[in-house]
């Protein structure tokens, strides 16, 4: 990574602590180190307000700089910023929203002097604002994501299940670069590489708070596909996680085993609306709410809203920010009053689950630009027949 | 699930909790709520000492029950706790090492009178015996993960890539069965679905805490395959995490591209005496750290001692426990004074890298018996040619 780069991530960060009086940031989970160091390791980066960053360093042993101190424990820190002449912080920061409690109230001891805050809302907003190469790597992450996508129909077998399709097409990710991991932003958030809904299944509750559920195959991880094969008439959602190089990119297309009703095709045209209407309405200075608002009004209209994000339990969003993890600021929710900002990229996922069918909708992932919106992920968005 | 299993493995962690005074738990981390409650949702299982657990669930929404109460957010839990009779705690623990600063905090404020207490020790400690049933799920994972890696020769093609390989392996894996999610303790650790190493790159060190490393795709995610070409006269180990089920199967086998050096399959023999010598020491009673040493003893004797678990970068164990993550209690390293018990499940990895050719030895997962181990995972253990 470009020392540049990371500079500039590291001083987004500094005016958003400067604006709260916060002298220094211990950085320490894998996404934050990779958006602040450009690679994940095992250590402590230690970002002062007005000092250059420090890492500390347990893993891996071959990393050396001038600023990088190899530890065997946080404590060692204390007295390694004495040595280097650099003052205790009076405020300090740490990832209270990441970090495990034990870990966080470690590192605090550590300051018994110093007043200590949450620094994970303010991260998150400086990541909020992608730099020209993330949105570059966005961009890359999203053109091979649609070149898998668009091997999908080669992927499928009459006679298949829910699951043997998604392993083609979790292979055809792989084989494009995808790296796999589905990184996410909160503890009990988890999944595979995505989900692959077809039928029924999509309307199943899950405990995961994604845009739609699925029952999944083990009461373990109770989301996504449920093992059942793929019948005539049923829809298929393929909405797997692009990260090709950490950045994950979000996407969902639609298949179909033959034909299906007239309604799911009216109904996957409502969503394409949705996604021209708010796509066309969304520049900087817009109200997330709005556009969500915006998306209910038109379904409503349409006379989806009962079946609209899922049907008995039923998502509160239609889009969120996306960046190293796959649920990041904004939300396209209600009573989000935050705006968009140039630089913001986030999915915008209308779907709409029909019983005896299953999903029709659409999901691609944007970027505000200084007058509107850009499409990064481009890819047929009509239903396909399998 | 059924209840008196979940009865059973409630009451271990009571028994624990008893020790300590510690009147009531909340849990509501996602490995906990499986091993508690035996499927993942969204909520807290509260669990007092001395009354029956109460699920304050917030999704899915379609689990009833007697002890089961919808919230919408955790402080709802205090006037249901009232509303049903049951006694504010003294002494609550909560999930210290695995939950989020904030959202410690967050339970914690709920019980102002409480002394709070960091159960997850606790947890671990009980999730570390396996009950019968535990046992049996562990033996259909590890017949499931065996079954996959016989298959692994024939997904092998001359001129492939590392990454190649693995994603063959992968889907394999998942046509097996195998859920893909890989869980991990400690917020620092990630992975995709394991590691495939091949050559030199099994040395390369990484900031995870696995056995070997790797450098990985993408410095998002260094560790395991690098996408160099397989080549003749190279071994590659594969070791992928064997989710069938919940249960965190562990594996490794060896295959080599054409024959390797002679040092390399004297190499292996050793990793295999190892194993044999450790399992047959290995029974209720015996300390850990003295396995390891015992695995120690035998490399330095055999003249492998500056290549055993890595080069550069060494990892200081030679077996963990497993279970609904891949690093549970025990660990098999120095100074570890905790002795085995029946019914603990660990994998036992004694591994060698040898520059020039790459990485050898073993991996299976054991169940510990009245009188020794049991070895769950079966399938031929030489270095199989390509």
């Amino acid at each position: 990574m470009l020392i540049p780069e990371l500079q500039l991530r590291r001083d987004k960060i500094r005016v958003l602590m400067a604006q709260q009086n916060i002298d220094a940031a211990i950085i320490s989970c894998n996404v934050n180190l990779l958006y602040t160091y450009g690679q994940v390791v095992s250590g402590y980066l230690y970002l002062p307000l007005n000092a250059p960053a420090r890492l500390f360093l347990k893993r891996p042993n071959n990393i050396t700089g001038e600023h990088v101190h190899a530890i065997r424990k946080p404590e060692q820190i204390i007295d390694l910023l004495k040595e280097n002449g650099l003052a205790i912080p009076h405020t300090l920061m740490l990832e209270g929203d990441e970090l495990a409690y034990t870990e966080y109230t470690r590192l605090a001891a550590m300051f018994p002097e110093a007043t200590i805050v949450n620094g994970t809302p303010i991260i998150r907003q400086a990541r909020s604002i992608k730099t020209e190469i993330e949105i570059i790597m966005f961009r890359r992450a999203a053109a091979a994501h649609a070149k898998a996508y668009a091997q999908i129909p080669s992927a499928y077998r009459e006679g298949m299940t829910d699951a043997e399709f998604s392993i083609e097409i979790e292979r055809l990710m792989r084989l494009e670069g995808c790296l796999g991991l589905f990184r996410v932003f909160g503890q009990s958030m988890e999944i595979f590489m995505g989900s692959v809904l077809a039928g029924d299944n999509a309307a199943a509750p899950s405990p995961y708070d994604f845009a739609l559920g699925g029952q999944g195959l083990d009461p373990s991880l109770p989301g996504g596909l449920n093992g059942s094969l793929l019948q005539k008439g049923q829809s298929v959602m393929v909405d797997l996680g692009g990260n090709f190089n950490g950045y994950m990119c979000d996407m969902s297309r639609v298949f179909s085993i033959g034909k299906l009703t007239e309604e799911a095709y009216k109904a996957h045209q409502v969503c394409l609306e949705i996604q021209e209407k708010v796509a066309s309405m969304a520049k900087p200075g817009v109200v997330c709410e709005e556009l969500y608002n915006l998306a209910i009004d038109i379904v409503d209209k349409a006379g989806f809203a009962d079946n609209f994000m899922g049907i008995n339990q039923k998502a509160k969003f239609i889009g969120h920010g996306i960046g190293l993890e796959i649920n990041e600021v904004p939300v396209l929710a209600p009573r989000v009053k935050q705006e968009l900002e140039l630089g913001m990229v986030f999915a915008l996922e209308p779907k709409i689950v029909l019983p005896g069918v299953g999903p029709v909708g659409i999901e691609n992932s944007w970027v505000v630009t200084a007058d509107g919106v850009d499409k990064l992920t481009l890819c047929t968005e009509e239903i396909i027949e399998l």
